[in-house]
């Protein structure tokens, strides 16, 4: 492999991110589902939560390492080989999106099987949400599903409404940060909570 | 399009990333040469410098838009067309790498002129450098690189010496941080440098 490469506090670890990782935004990493040989590479991102997309249940191996590591693990099933319902699938990612978006959860990986479709469609629904054009959206979705690539998941992301969880998530615990910089990340705002807690009351 | 939509503020800007957009780490982005239109999305990410790899002048618009923007333009002029000699091309990587690990810099965008060969190798020398094993490297670059995927660019980062350059930043200003949970970030530390400038005198 010639992969080697020597660190400098003797500790020769070489780092084997799964595949398909990527960074997707601050806080936020996306990729296949992990396996052993891939732990100390996740290792060093120090993860709060993992958001796992299958109706399996976690693999035995990666639970234990979430275990040991004080990782939280948000699972939103939805079927790989069987197309899902459209109801079924958005209400998935709009469950995932919440938990996506909440800072408190970060640093946090999202993953699939091969990080390709239901990743891929979770971070597409992501996009629109940071205001991405949909043809740029697309061509991050192709980058991953390369070859793979499902029309299906392609649309799902066109018509998933965002605007509707845009004004959802603002008016409960969510609040656009850097307006003026035109930055579309979202922060958690402490007493935002607070109103909505006692709006719920 | 159907990629309008509505912002929270009354601002209706739609964000359209330069193509090849990617996050790559905390701080370091990469893509293709931005276009005016990906102008309002550019200004989102902050950024405080500019990578430049392609040997021709920047461009005009954007040379206006990183001077409005108090941006820093690193370039390192690595022909895109004929291939360059092996050691103009480790000088132009090396002395890169060099800007783009020093978190001074940061956030730092990388391009060239597609975002698929030139930046493909920069970033892969950095992962490299990061202790990614090979395998991960060249999907990453593949990723960007897709069918243009070049095994120059592949054996190029394969015979890249990090050993080497990673001990002689070592040694200069940079110390990675988090050793204890194996994190391979770069970070700037001022007593180091206050050591190598008194070395150096």
């Amino acid at each position: 492999m010639g992969c080697i490469v020597e660190a400098d506090d003797g500790d020769d670890v070489v780092m084997e991110p799964p595949s398909n990782f990527s960074m997707v935004d601050e806080g936020i990493y996306r990729s296949s589902c992990p396996r052993p040989a891939n732990f100390s590479f996740i290792e060093t991102l120090n993860l709060r939560s993992i958001i796992y997309l299958c109706p399996e249940p976690y693999p035995e191996e990666n639970m234990e390492f979430i275990r040991s590591h004080n990782i939280t693990l948000f699972q939103f099933g939805i079927e790989g080989k069987t197309e899902p319902s459209v109801s079924t699938l958005k209400d998935a990612i709009r469950g995932a999106l919440k938990i996506l978006i909440d800072v408190r959860n970060h640093p946090v990986l999202i993953h699939c099987k091969r990080g390709k479709h239901r990743t891929g469609s979770l971070v597409g629904c992501l996009r629109k949400l940071q205001n991405w054009c949909l043809s740029s959206v697309y061509e991050e979705y192709q980058h991953f599903a390369g070859i793979k690539s499902r029309p299906t998941d392609m649309r799902f992301i066109e018509t998933f409404d965002v605007v509707c969880l845009r004004q959802c998530l603002h008016s409960l615990i969510f609040q656009y940060q850097g307006y003026g910089s035109k930055k579309r990340r979202l922060l958690y705002k402490e007493e935002n909570v607070q109103k909505s807690r006692i709006a719920s009351v």
